[in-house]
């Protein structure tokens, strides 16, 4: 495993483009955060976070996600590939 | 999005097929669950509930997976796509 400062910033950079891939996915849907919030069954302030980068979501909201914007866990994961560690 | 009752089987298959692939992986590599544990910095009792599809992880813990099995979180998920609900 690569050195643990290396790994937390990896990490970051994952989830920062976790997030981005999501917002893609939502915008061309047409849908707004909120929209997708209720198909997902939560009142708003879930979407925001995992675009941010910033809500560590579980598997299961990941399913839940993927499915609310018509997709699979897989295809959501599809931007996050880094080149591996030096 | 599909029926409850459909969402929540297929979200369970998808938990059972991700912990499939991650057994895979480990022993692919020749790795005890113990010795996968500890290159997370678990002391046991993790990837045993992630093989058994019992255990709902975050994407933190994801990646600290992934980066363990010398891979990254899309092709962990690799073996987990669906048939689209009916």
């Amino acid at each position: 495993m690569p050195a643990h400062d290396d790994v937390k910033t990896r990490k970051a950079a994952f989830l920062m483009a976790f997030g981005e891939t999501a917002r893609a996915r939502r915008t061309a849907l047409g849908l707004t955060q909120r929209q997708l919030d209720a198909r997902m069954g939560y009142r708003g302030k879930f979407s925001g976070g995992v675009e941010r980068g910033t809500r560590n979501l579980t598997l299961d909201n990941l399913y839940l996600l993927a499915a609310a914007l018509e997709t699979d866990p897989y295809d959501l994961l599809k931007g996050t590939q880094q080149p591996p560690p030096a």
